[in-house]
């Protein structure tokens, strides 16, 4: 890989805006993805693990994948199968191979708590994290192995809402899942900037784009597919589908593709209808000291180009690899 | 008093931008304003009682003022001494009279509890609640004399915030000191516009505009003092001062100068960080029943002319009864 | 009534054991019991006002009932059928009348608000508070009249548990019902004893004494049956049956009936399991200044004749009024 | 090590009582201590691991000591230096070597985490974890690596209290400190016997008996004088002090010591005055399964022999020691 390449670590639940996510990752060129560790949310630790392996697979990405947390640290696991079909590809995950006819069963390989703490501890220089499922593995990586919180470049997350949530009014998904993962991160001392439902709710991908997705091979149309399955949910509540965890990845290698401000946050792990809210102080009524770059503008134009070249380079690379 | 006029209660912690909303609320002549009720909140109960009838007295508003509750249901009182000054109508609050020469001692009368609920009871038709401090002393008389609820027209409110807070990043003030008491108010069934910070901080007065009040007499002279010692506060964060309360008294007798939607409002009463949170759910996660019109947008410009208007008519009287 | 008794005010929610202690406060001889005011909690407001009524009526007790609130201050009601039955009275609930031909329907009179505030205010001496229900009323009362404080000799009150709750592992049941209500009530300056589960667990009634009872005339056997329905809940854990607030009434006419400790008590009104805690400062490692009396040990034996001494002498009344 | 011994890991945080723990771990002769972890609690995780080295050096104790969580999972850590002194093991913990001699700088060695499970995952039978501190390390070790909790035989722990607690009224001092960490452990499915305050402070070692092992040689005074320490804080409430951590290893060895029942227990993670709170489900109401053996009974002068025993062991073994 090239020097030029960003040296990232994600953690991930696909989960069909991760799929695209990984799809960014890989296509972009931009990032050198050093490993993936899945761990639950979307959908059960199993179904995250095999998917994320299946959809790699798929496209042809050549990289160690790890399992981590079956379940958040404190309570009990939610799912949203609504969200992201019962098995978290939507329709193609219920097929065996996405389609590709590559095996997804031999691998062995290290826990998501070895992969990270043994990346982080082994990189010659610091690596970016790039979490879009709930903190879990994380935060557990941070409570075992304090000392890789000095070996991390910055987090680059998915989760959180500065104004209005999802899974409640209050809270995002991602953090209601785990919000004692949430607060161990988020007051960890690591640079964090957070891509929240303020910005992923800006940045659309719209109908004819995902039409024109559709007829850029078979990559393009595995991808358009997974955004028709989202469209089932979105497109009640918006114009175009939010394609959440790739932003995340995006903002890593182009990070003026957001607009940020640098404020404290917290994150509520009690209350009645506020649990896993990430509180942030915009106006620093609290006096507490600033933790995080929470992005809340972002050009969506940008970032859709972003994925229409990733989805284009994949297609290509398949296409060689078909021919060898 | 006019068939015409709308039938209200105020129920105020004065507070200077209580003051306004009473100069709009008795200069507007559109309100029959059939009694002011006090409660602690931006300062103490004592202090909110003096400055509602120092300023009635001022602006020569004939009405009841009946003192309610000095602390919240549940929990000690916070006050907002670095906002309203140490007695609660900035420089003003200093003098004994307001500078207007009038007594304001010899006031007896009914508690809040008794003129809220007999006013209730006994009034030909429905009355407007206009709370514009803590819920205190309207959740106590729900919780005392249910059969009120029945007897109210809405209630339109300055509190709470659909985005963010100010006494905390989740929680605006009137909420946030008796969160109780919002609790039994949101709770109750009875119709609520709630305004609050998402559209004051809309409503800003500009300084411009406050130059322009203190050359109408010695009504605007006085509102652009309070002004001055706002702006100490918020010129920090803001290119002008927010009127928060009066827009809750314009958003009576012109309700379409705000815009709002009809949604789910629950009020958390715990949290480390959420304490007085009003969560409300715009998309309808929640499956709870719409409970409130909250304010989001606001015509800017009309609020401003309706407080302009308000300052000239109060004027005007105070030069009649000078002369008489 | 003779100058010896002392006046009280009885507020409950019957209920089986608070049928038990209208007995034995209508019964003992000691008590000038200047009003009865219902609450729900046990079963529903509507409930628990006939069924005092009836109770009432049916032992000759000549007294004011008033009819209070339907529901605690913040929370839906929780109810305890399977203890009291399905409408508040065990077995003999279902019927009319109580078997006792006394008509329950012509009862007007003020609510217990009303009941409760005007007794106090207006009686010559300072009353003694016995509520054996959840403290919605009495929090009310003081919410909505503070000056009623200082016109109650103290509070007895049934509710609480210092060591092991019933309704759940932490909270007794009238506490867990309106917890808001009983932090008002405990938080209020009033001198309060708790005769909480820490001593009513303790004050069991065993089977040959209800046996015994139950051949003291009709109030005997009336008494008897209700213990005949408690039994059902009880004697599965216990060698007979608590009669909980009745206790309460008798530790007013015999305070050294019980032991107590003077100490802080707080109550928890968040946690996701100790909703309804009283927690009691036993050996002062909060700081917090003691507010209660709380009972520890109890003469068991002693309150036992107090009943069967109180169920003998309204049996006689009975019969006089029966011979008229 | 004699096949008859108990395969025990030790988790503490010297510690008055952690330090009496040790000593009877050492020289009841009936445990295979496979290592000691430390953890921060009663100190900061810098004293608890010097503080475990200097006390195992002085009774020739000859073990891993691995160093384990300097915080609790979410909270900032609280430490109790009025029980036990400014560095944690009283008087004798201001002298470098605790009067031994030994050196304590060396040690290198594995982390806590690695010491616990490589431990766990390598040992031949199932070992027996004895946590006597917060529960930080053990939550994150289960957290880390879930496949260790089948290599558990059980947990006995130090911590909790059924009635009272002793940090707060509700709390017993090494669950409160990390609250999420106790409930990771509880909610495990291991097996756990809690030796709670309900036990310790029933098997109180009295001033005679102190003044009795002052006289069994340097293992016997040291012991004495730390027991003297501890005197400051608890003869102020009991007849002799508690020697809490002690307990739960004489729990391990000679079980019937204590009597238990096997209940439901949840551990508190919210709450304003309940926090850390252990709550014991006695009779069944909540319908969770029992998780744990809670100690409610103790022989206390059982206990106290096996101190005695322990001592004259260390006490014989140093002098051979010294001879050499």
């Amino acid at each position: 890989m090239s020097d030029a390449k960003i040296p990232v670590l994600i953690d991930c639940d696909p989960g069909i805006d991760d799929a695209v996510a990984l799809t960014l990752a890989f296509g972009c060129g931009r990032l050198d993805v050093l490993g993936v560790a899945t761990v639950a949310g979307n959908t059960t630790g199993e179904n995250t693990y095999r998917n994320a392996r299946k959809f790699l697979s798929f496209i042809g990405a050549e990289v160690e994948v790890a399992r981590g947390a079956d379940k958040p640290m404190l309570r009990p696991l939610v799912t949203a199968p609504d969200v992201h079909g019962k098995t978290g590809l939507g329709a193609i995950g219920e097929t065996e191979d996405g389609g590709t006819g590559n095996d997804v069963t031999d691998t062995a390989g290290r826990s998501a708590l070895d992969l990270i703490t043994e990346i982080l501890l082994n990189h010659p220089t610091k690596v970016t994290l790039i979490p879009v499922g709930p903190l879990t593995n994380i935060a557990i990586a941070f409570l075992a192995r304090p000392e890789i919180k000095d070996r991390i470049e910055k987090i680059v997350l998915m989760g959180g809402a500065a104004l209005e949530g999802n899974r409640t009014p209050a809270a995002e998904f991602n953090i209601y899942v785990d919000p004692e993962a949430a607060r161990v991160v988020f007051d960890s001392g690591v640079p964090i900037t957070m891509i929240g439902l303020d910005v992923t709710h800006q940045a659309l991908i719209y109908p004819d784009e995902i039409e024109a997705l559709r007829k850029l091979g078979l990559v393009g149309r595995i991808v358009a597919e997974l955004m028709d399955f989202y469209g089932h949910h979105y497109r009640k509540r918006f114009e175009g589908n939010p394609i959440h965890d790739a932003l995340a990845v995006a903002a890593v290698f182009e990070p003026d593709i957001v607009s940020t401000r640098h404020v404290n946050v917290c994150v509520e792990t009690s209350g009645e209808f506020t649990l896993g809210r990430t509180v942030v102080d915009f106006r620093g009524v609290t006096g507490r000291e600033p933790n995080c770059d929470v992005a809340l503008g972002v050009d969506r134009e940008r970032f859709i180009n972003l994925i229409f070249a990733a989805v284009q380079n994949l297609e290509r690379r398949r296409e060689v690899r078909s021919r060898e």
